[in-house]
């Protein structure tokens, strides 16, 4: 075989585990292309939540190897008139539903970075209504995986579906808004306040002068959650760079009365002005 | 290597992912075939129901490659005296405990379709009382993979254990009495009124003219979940062609009250005999 | 391709399959070796529980190939002082936090079986403060599954943190005294008294002469499930060759109201000594 089919494609759903939604899929996928490497990237994000699962994406991709081909069902609209799109980015491919979920990856790609995905000669016949996993996606990145060119699924688009993730925004000098964009399976609370958003604050000592105010509470900013207590609250520079609040050994989203969309404020230590 | 050795395998158990149950098997099958491609179908499924994998299994299987290996280990009997068994239909291989959860692929099958597995020179010794998935299917599906034929596992039998899943079925000239056989992981509820017992019902105006009655409601029978506005109910073809109910970016088995074995039935509208 | 690069890696970790994690690290290692074959051990062990997670591994290794690469991530301490390890065992390599995880085979691993990983040049940089199953422990898998020696990632190292799972020991002559080391995904409780305890127990009559009191009650040591009556309580020999006890068709730690670290004796039937 040539190195080339072994392609990896990643699958990012809300359809859990328990039905075999995703192994359905999995199968279309081998069936054209027999040496596809698939990857489960998640499969029990929120039902009906596009915004999260872009999250998760955005913050994923780029840990697996060039040419990956990502396909995303998050997939409320399924059936009706939302179009399946094609995203070109980084050299990775996303497909999915034109709902908001592979908008922050369209935006980075730029203009021509966007397809309609109109080549129904590469769909699973009858189309069902209710299941473009596997009668859409899935066999558009088997066809990927062997080597199509997404010029041959259909033609750029500009009008897709925009999602803007919240941004964290400078309030006076001193202090940053924020806001948590997603709770991780431990509890722990990710915000969309960036280790760049605390650079910009505080060039210099970096990061345990600054605090951080959620729920009413002030927690510390910390460089690794050992530094806190067992069952104490701190912030921590994530993986992905998000700030996040956690609690030592336990669900901070659970101890803090917290969960997405609630407000954080950042702040310098001594800084006066914490009001 | 030769191709031969790429055999798809497909895992269908009530095991979940908290336990090694099903990594165990995957080691126990890439010991035998380290070529083998091992696909989750699924793990979750509630445990000790044959009948549910049974249908998530028939309706599944088709879209992976010919000659694809099917394991499915819902197991309660394990260590006693039900037997494993071996079907060969359609060209895929099924391999499982004789309690039903092959039996519809059986039925398919025909005779000569079913096998006893006997021969123990296939198993993992000694052969544990609880885990027969590590020590009697995964081995069988690895020596399998490497092509070992049905024949070189067991003889034919007949007495295996039937499982039917409910039909539904005409009442009068003009209602259909189904019931819903699976609840999938969104709420949506599947029953057992297929595409072809609506397309009986009402040779022509298809899909729209039909209502279904569930738990004191009647809902209508759309072409997309979209069609209705988001939190009322409605009932949809499912991607296998069952009559599925379901509520729009909501949880019909909660909302409607309804769960596995609830009644349904399906009219036409304006068709006078609604009673 | 190399055979050598179709190396078997096994993840087991407490991340789920909600987050992005697990799927993360499977892309690194596949940036890495994009031949090496993953398979997904356990991702839903109860978080902050070294010493559980210890014992599925310990149980589970030994059906992976000879050579297979296991990387355990239960890892409370992430960003803190405590160090990645590699342990060399059974012609089976295991990378980890060393916080116990991988106690019980260092210790069977013997000396110069187990090293702390030092070289940094194989880790992903910059190295975050809250995933190192992603920058440290993935990576080194994939230059491990490629070919690289244990010897080129550190010296050995005799301080490895300790973690003694509890043992059975013998009460009198007659009775065992054990616990619940774990409950798996059906209820079964899974006790720390291997067939070689009761063997010793009882040359001769196995195993039907048994009995183990649990939770205020008595219950049949039997060879199957099936032996006793649906709903009834049993204990029996498990795949791993620990006593565990079940209820026929249900969950016995419901049912018996017991847990991890509840105790259990084990005796004789007619030994007179039952106090």
């Amino acid at each position: 075989m040539g190195d080339q089919a072994r392609r990896v494609v990643t699958l990012l759903t809300d359809f859990g585990l328990s039905d075999p939604f995703v192994g359905i899929m999995k199968g279309v996928i081998l069936g054209i292309n027999p040496h596809a490497v698939i990857v489960d990237l998640c499969h029990g994000g929120k039902a009906y939540e596009p915004s999260e699962a872009a999250f998760a994406l955005i913050t994923a991709y780029r840990y697996f190897p060039q040419g990956t081909i990502h396909v995303a069902v998050i997939d409320p609209g399924v059936g009706g008139p939302r179009r399946p799109i094609l995203v070109t980015c980084d050299d990775h491919l996303f497909i999915g539903p034109d709902n908001g979920l592979l908008a922050p990856l369209a935006e980075k790609a730029g203009s021509s970075g966007v397809r309609a995905i109109t080549a129904t000669r590469y769909f699973l016949h009858p189309v069902s209504a209710t299941f473009h996993g596997r009668d859409v996606f899935a066999p558009v990145a088997g066809h990927l995986s062997l080597g199509a060119k997404p010029a041959e699924f259909g033609v750029p688009i500009d009008d897709y579906v925009r999602l803007a993730l919240p941004r964290a925004t400078l309030s006076g000098t001193s202090l940053i808004k924020g806001e948590i964009l997603h709770i991780d399976r431990f509890g722990n609370l990710v915000t969309n306040v960036t280790r760049t958003d605390l650079e910009h604050l505080a060039a210099g000592d970096f990061p345990m002068t600054f605090f951080v105010r959620i729920a009413g509470q002030e927690v510390p900013v910390v460089a690794y959650y050992g530094q806190v207590a067992p069952a104490a609250p701190g912030a921590v520079i994530g993986s992905t760079d998000y700030l996040e609040i956690f609690v030592n050994h336990g669900d901070a989203s659970r101890l803090l009365g917290a969960g997405r969309g609630s407000g954080v404020v950042v702040g310098m230590k001594d800084a006066g002005d914490r009001g």
